[in-house]
């Protein structure tokens, strides 16, 4: 990571930019939905408590994915605002599968929050997922907020972009659910796991992007996969995090991806290392792995060199991404911004 | 009922058909899906076991909403085959709310088969009903399978449509997942809630049906004042059934839905009669249901007026659907098929 950067502006500016474009529109988005689906949407973007209630504080996450689609569509030449349709469904689509994957993990607390299954229970959950989805390819195809009024003024060529890419993160989310419970993972079959469960949004975040800002079709190809390898590197620091992040800025335990015995990458990369640490690794992993042994689960791990490899990987994935970035001809802010993003999905301290 | 009808053909005969044509269609569009989807939902379709052996028999019920889709372009003058990708939508938003049901309500037997969940877990049945909901949309957009070859030659304006009507349907199952924990609840907040349970999606078939068939804009509202009357009475015969019903057909128990202490309009009409019968019922209604109640229950439910109340507004909404179906002005061999589905969706003993 030596090459010289012209103009690097920070990521949180970038992050504050887009979610300030972004924010209006998808209150607009998810205001058109009707009151029992707006009421647990609204909580889970953190815009109000279960009764309702304003709640102060930004809430919802950082809205990291709807920032690549506009910085993408302004690299290509494009307007912000012209794809701000684009940005809203792919964010609708990542809050659509935060809420279901809650409810298919019975994890409890999100951003620091209940999550919505454990407020308003799992069926309203299930529900309100699939309104989120559903109001994604309305925004995408109508081009406005996918009201009733909205003007049939949008686009056909998103929605199977989208929608091709959903079905891609939905057969990553069921292959990470079918490793939990066999007993060997190949690390191919890992990493194609996190292509499709995360990779796949970040890449679709991308495609429309390029399609709303008029990118040539070589932008596109470039654009995506800038935007895949972004997205499996966040994936693989988000593994990282999993295993050794501090739960002060995770908001999960210590070692809580260990715990529940996750087959995350870099315990996928120990088990297959062949090392000795891998093997006793394994053998810890055949049963629940007892508190006291968190701590030499996470050693065995590095001893393995699984974090080696998925650092390794980080690195590599986010040198390639730049590189189809540079190669992609985007306008410089654009490009500038992009770049920021990508460093921060591969930065470790994120 | 007793307007002489000039042709009337046999609803099952008018389904063959239209079935024949989706069935192709249907199965090419989920045949783009991962595996991992592909699998669950062939098997919930009846194409397939879990092991993925093909089983006899047509399987996958009796595709009664795309028939209203196919037999509404046709009586707006259009061909039934332009609006196959709209009749294969609306079967596809049909399958994905039974999966997510079955899930939410955690019941184990549909069609007589064990339901998706049941065979597949949760979390896979969440997701493969998230699938068909994604490519639902995809199929309605680029006017093909959905596939990732599909040109995008779709149109834009049938997704806002289904989009719409996708939300009154979640809106009506959350309202009906309210109910159950209330101890009162309207008579006329219990017919809005079947509007969008079930209604919702009958007249989506029916608008899209008009918009794919180049329906003229008064045909088109009263296709959807038609679907959404039929699909009404088509819920509330099943409520009726849900009660009465011969176990043999329904393959549910007798007494299912007292049983569970399901607020159904039959219910909800009894308990709303201020009649001493009403009375009786709602002390029942207060606690489990024993079994050697059950039937009281039932007898209640009758003297009360809700059964009577039942097969009155089933009668006046297939006068009201046929009303409108003649108003619209259709060609005459499609007007006299979807009034023999609306008499089979108004039928006691379908």
């Amino acid at each position: 990571m030596t090459e010289p950067v012209v103009a690097r502006p920070c990521a949180a500016d970038v992050l504050t930019r887009t979610r300030d474009l972004l924010d209006p529109a998808l209150r607009r988005a998810v205001g058109t939905l009707p009151h029992s689906m707006r009421r647990v949407a609204g909580y889970h973007f953190g815009w109000w408590d279960a009764r309702e209630r304003p709640v102060g504080g930004a809430g919802g996450g950082k809205a990291l994915r709807p920032a690549f689609t506009l910085l993408a569509a302004e690299g290509a030449g494009g307007e912000a605002t012209a794809a701000l349709p684009a940005a809203v469904a792919v964010e609708l689509v990542h809050n659509f599968s935060l809420i279901h994957d809650d409810v298919m993990d019975g994890d409890r607390v999100r951003r620091h929050r209940p999550t919505a299954w454990a407020v308003f229970g799992r069926a309203q959950a299930i529900l309100a997922g699939d309104s989120l989805l559903a109001l994604a390819f309305a925004v995408l195809a109508t081009g406005t907020d996918g009201g009733p009024d909205s003007a049939a003024d949008g686009r056909t060529d998103g929605v199977p972009v989208l929608a091709g890419h959903v079905q891609s993160l939905l057969d990553g989310q069921s292959a990470d659910l079918d490793f939990e419970e066999r007993a060997e993972v190949g690390l191919e079959a890992c990493v194609r796991m996190a292509e499709g469960k995360t990779a796949a949004l970040f890449r679709c975040a991308c495609a429309l992007g390029a399609l709303y800002g008029g990118a040539t079709p070589d932008q596109s190809v470039l654009l995506k996969a800038y935007g895949e390898r972004v997205g499996l590197a966040f994936q693989i620091v988000d593994d990282l995090l999993g295993i050794w992040g501090d739960p002060a800025v995770t908001g999960k335990a210590v070692h809580s991806d260990l715990r529940n015995r996750k087959k995350s990458l870099p315990v996928v990369a120990a088990l297959a290392s062949g090392t000795p640490a891998g093997a006793a690794l394994a053998a810890l992993y055949r049963r629940p792995v007892a508190e006291p042994d968190l701590a030499r689960a996470a050693r065995l791990v590095e001893e393995a060199g699984g974090r080696a490899w998925s650092l390794a990987r980080v690195d590599g994935l986010l040198t390639e991404a730049l590189e189809s970035l540079r190669a992609a001809g985007l306008t410089p802010e654009a490009a500038a911004g992009l770049e920021a993003l990508a460093r921060l999905a591969a930065d470790r301290d994120r």
